[in-house]
C-alpha cells in the first residue's frame, strides 16, 4: 500500500480539483431544465474513467443515462467488483438557506460544502479516484472492476432494474460495493448490516357524493375525515406495535448478537430527542431507539388531506379524505404482501357507510447483509486500517431498494461502505462531506480492492 | 284579507320585477370588489321601504351597512314586529355550474333562478312586498314594524350583535320574524322549533421541530399525523355518540311530544341516502335521521391537513398536523363550554410525545322556539290559511346564531317562517325559489301581520 499512498499524497490536490469540477455540474435529475447538465455529469464520469484507463461509455436507459466503465485485466480467476453510485443530485432548493452556492464547492472548517458532496458525487468519486491512483501507480488493478454510475437515483431509479436485467452479462460480479451512506459517528467507521424496505400506499375514503353542509347533514351522514381518522387509529396498538393482522409474520428475529451489538454502540436518547426537537421519543415498546430505527418495521402516516384546510371556519362535512401511509419493512417482509395486509385490514375496519380504497404507490424490499465472507472481511479490515478503529455494524432506517435487487439479479453480496458523517445534510441545504475523508476514503477503497484481490 | 289579496293580484307583476331588480345586484359580502354592489343593495332596500311609506335609512356598522326601516303608526298599544333579513349573498362560484347567470334572474319550470332568490333576498322581499301592499291598500299597518336588513350574514354577521346592542331602543319589539329557511316539503308549510348551535375549533398537533425523513426517523419519533388521527378517533364511541366527557350534560330532553311529532313527518331514509349519495347513513344509535339532524348534537371533522398531500410518494414524517373540528349544539349546550370540554378531552388523550392545542374559531348558541303564544299561533294560522295545510313543526340542523341573540337582547320570541323548498341550492349553483311562493309568501306574511295586530 505504500506505493499507492505515495501517489495519493502527490495527486490529492488534483483529485480534489476534479471532484470540485464534478460538483459544479448541476445534475438535478428531477428537473427537466437540467437534463443537459445531468447528461454532462454522466459524460464527465465516463471521461474520467477513460482517462484512468477503463473502457467507458454512456448507455441510454430511456431516462437519464448510465455511465458504465470496466477494467478486466485481472483475468478470469480474479474476483470482479461492481461499483455502484449515482451522479445525479437532489434539487438544491431552498437556495436562501445555503451558506455558499450549492454548485460552487467551498471548503470551510474541514468540510466540503456542495450539493452532491456527500450524496453521492463525493462518494462515487472516491471509487473513481481509487481506480485512478492504482492504475497510475501500478498499471493494473488487483481485481476486475465494473463501475455503474446512474443518473436517476434521486428520482427513484425508475430505469435501473431494467438496465441491470438487460446488461446482466456485462454487470456480472462477485460483490457489489456502494458508498452512499454515512459512518456511525466521526472517527467511527461502520458497515451496514441492514436497510429497511418500503411499502407506500394511499388510503382514500369516500362518503357522500359531494361535500355537504355540516349543519344540515351532520350527525346523519358518514363523515369521510372522521372515518379516515378512525381507520388510521387502528394501525397501532397501545404498545406502539403495528396492529395490522399478519404484519409481523415475516419479520426475522435478529437474535441477541445483533441486539447486543446495537446496545453496545454509544448512543444517547436525550441527544437524539434534542436533535429532532420533539417533547418525547416514542415507538414500539420493548425496543431501544436504534432498534426501532434499524431492525423493527413501522407504519407511518406521511400525509393527510380532507375537507376545508384554509384559514378560519368552514362548516363542511367532507365527502372525501386521503392519507398517505407507508411502512418501513425489515427482512423478510415483502412490500406487495404488506400492502395486501393493509388493504385487508382497512377493509375489515372501515365502516359500511364509506368506500375505502388502498392504492399502492411505491415499494422496495428490505435488505440484510451477509456479515461474513471475503469481501465483507476485506471491507472491515480496510476500514480498520484507514481509521485505526474497529468498524461497528449499523443498520439504516431508510431504504435503498436497488441493493436487494443487485443481490437478487447478480447473485452477489452487497457491501455498503459509507464515508459521510451524521448531519451531512443530504437532501437539505449546506450538504457537506468531511475533507479528510477524501483521502481516507480513497485509501480505504484502495486497501479494500487490494484485499479483495487476495481473497 | 280580501282587499289585500286584490291589491296583491294587481301588483304582483310589478313586485316580481322589483325582486328581479334586487337579485340583479351582485351584493357578495365576502368579496371586497363587490363592496359598492353590496351597499347598492342596502340602498335599494332602503328606497323600497321609503317608497312603501316607512321611515328608512342606512346605518353604518364598520362593515357592510344595515338598511333600517320603521313604521310606528299602529300606536303604543299595538304590538311591534322586528323583521330581520339580509340583502347580501354567497359568492356565486363555480360559475360554470349555473344553468343561467347567477345575477340575471330567470324563471324556468316555476322556479326563480338567481343567487339570493332563496337566501335571502327573495324571502326578505316577501316582507317588503307585504308591507307595500298593506300600506298601499289601507294606508296603515295592523302592527308597528321595524325592518333590519343586514349585509354581512353570509360572512358570519360580525357586526350584527354590536348593532343590536347599540340600537336596542330602536329595535324593541314583541316578536322577531325571520324568513331565511325552507318549508319541510313542497305544499307542506312548517315552523321551526329549533336551530342547532355551533362550536368550531382547530386542533393543532406538533411533534418534532421540523418534518423528518420517515426512514431515518420513523419508528422512534412521534408522528403528528398519526397522533392527530388517534385523538380524532376518540371523539366518538362505537354507538356513534360523542365521547367527549361532559358533552351531553347540558342537553335538554325534548320529550315524547317532540319526538312523536318528528316521527309523524313523512320522511324516507332511503330517499335521503340517495340524495346525499353515501353507501349508508350513520349516526348516534337510538335516534332517527331527523332526530340526529335536529335535536341531537354532533362532532364533525371539517378538515384535515398534514405532511405531504401531493401526487405520489414522499417519505415524510410530519412534524405538524391540523384538524378542523366543529360540534353542532342543541339546547342548552354552550359553545364556549363545549370548546373547554373538547380542550380538556384532547389534553387527556394526547400522547406526551406531542404538543396538542385546541384553538376556538367560531361559536353560536342553539335555539329552541317557544311553541306557543299569540305570535306563534298567528304564524301557524297564517300558514294554514295560505297553503291550506296544517303546518308542521321542524328542526334545523344548521345554525343562525343571531336568532338566539335577538331573543336574549330584545326579550322577544323569534318566529322562523321559511318559504324556500328543500334542494333550493342555497350556497350552491342554480339557487332557486318557487315562483308560486312569491304570492303565497306575501299573502302569509300579510295574514300574519293582521293576526298579530289582533292579539
Amino acid at each position: 500500500m505504500n506505493d499507492l499512498r505515495a501517489t495519493l499524497t502527490v495527486e490529492l490536490d488534483r483529485l480534489r480539483e476534479e471532484l470540485f469540477e464534478l460538483l459544479r455540474i448541476p445534475s438535478v435529475s428531477a428537473r427537466s431544465e437540467h437534463a443537459t447538465d445531468t447528461r454532462a455529469a454522466a459524460e464527465w464520469v465516463r471521461d474520467h474513467m477513460r482517462r484512468s484507463g477503463l473502457e467507458s461509455e454512456i448507455l441510454e436507459t430511456g431516462g437519464h443515462p448510465v455511465a458504465l466503465g470496466s477494467w478486466r485485466g485481472a483475468g478470469p480467476d480474479a474476483p470482479t467488483l461492481l461499483i455502484y453510485g449515482h451522479y445525479d443530485v437532489q434539487p438544491p432548493e431552498p437556495l436562501d438557506l445555503w451558506s455558499s452556492p450549492p454548485f460552487e464547492p467551498e471548503i470551510r472548517d474541514g468540510r466540503i460544502y456542495a450539493r452532491g458532496a456527500a450524496d453521492d458525487k463525493g462518494q462515487l468519486f472516491l471509487h473513481l479516484a481509487a481506480l485512478d491512483v492504482i492504475l497510475r501507480t501500478r498499471g493494473s488493478l488487483p481485481v476486475n472492476v465494473v463501475v455503474l454510475a446512474e443518473g436517476e437515483e434521486e428520482i427513484g431509479s425508475p430505469n435501473l432494474l431494467g438496465f441491470v436485467q438487460k446488461y446482466r452479462e456485462r454487470l456480472g460480479a462477485d460483490a457489489v460495493v456502494i458508498s452512499d451512506s454515512a459512518m456511525f459517528a466521526p472517527g467511527q467507521p461502520s458497515l451496514l448490516f441492514s436497510l429497511r424496505g418500503l411499502a407506500y400506499a394511499e388510503i382514500r375514503i369516500r362518503g357522500a357524493r359531494s361535500d355537504l353542509h355540516s349543519g344540515a347533514y351532520g350527525g346523519a351522514v358518514p363523515n369521510a375525515a372522521t372515518e379516515l381518522a378512525r381507520i388510521l387509529a387502528t394501525l397501532h396498538d397501545a404498545e406502539g406495535r403495528v396492529a395490522i393482522p399478519g404484519f409481523y409474520d415475516a419479520v426475522v428475529d435478529w437474535g441477541t448478537e445483533t441486539r447486543d451489538g446495537i446496545a453496545s454502540l454509544p448512543f444517547s436518547d436525550e441527544e437524539f430527542r434534542e436533535g429532532v426537537g420533539s417533547p418525547r421519543l416514542a415507538g414500539e415498546s420493548g425496543y431501544s431507539t436504534l432498534e426501532r430505527l434499524w431492525i423493527r418495521p413501522t407504519c407511518e402516516v406521511n400525509g393527510l388531506l380532507s375537507g376545508y384546510t384554509g384559514e378560519g371556519a368552514k362548516t363542511v362535512l367532507p365527502a372525501e379524505a386521503m392519507a398517505k401511509v407507508s411502512c418501513r419493512l425489515v427482512p423478510d417482509q415483502d412490500p406487495d404482501r404488506t400492502i395486501e395486509l393493509l388493504r385487508s385490514h382497512v377493509a375489515a375496519v372501515a365502516s359500511p357507510g364509506v368506500v375505502a380504497e388502498v392504492v399502492e404507490l411505491h415499494g422496495g424490499h428490505p435488505w440484510r447483509a451477509r456479515l461474513a465472507g471475503p469481501f465483507f472481511e476485506a471491507a472491515r479490515a480496510a476500514l480498520r486500517d484507514a481509521f485505526d478503529v474497529e468498524p461497528v455494524l449499523t443498520g439504516e432506517g431508510g431504504s435503498i431498494p436497488i441493493v436487494g435487487e443487485f443481490e437478487r439479479e447478480l447473485g452477489a453480496p452487497a457491501i455498503l461502505l459509507g464515508f459521510a458523517l451524521p448531519g451531512a445534510n443530504m437532501h437539505a441545504p449546506d450538504e457537506w462531506f468531511p475533507e479528510a475523508h477524501l483521502e481516507l476514503g480513497i485509501e480505504t477503497i484502495m486497501n479494500f480492492m487490494q484485499r479483495a484481490g487476495q481473497r
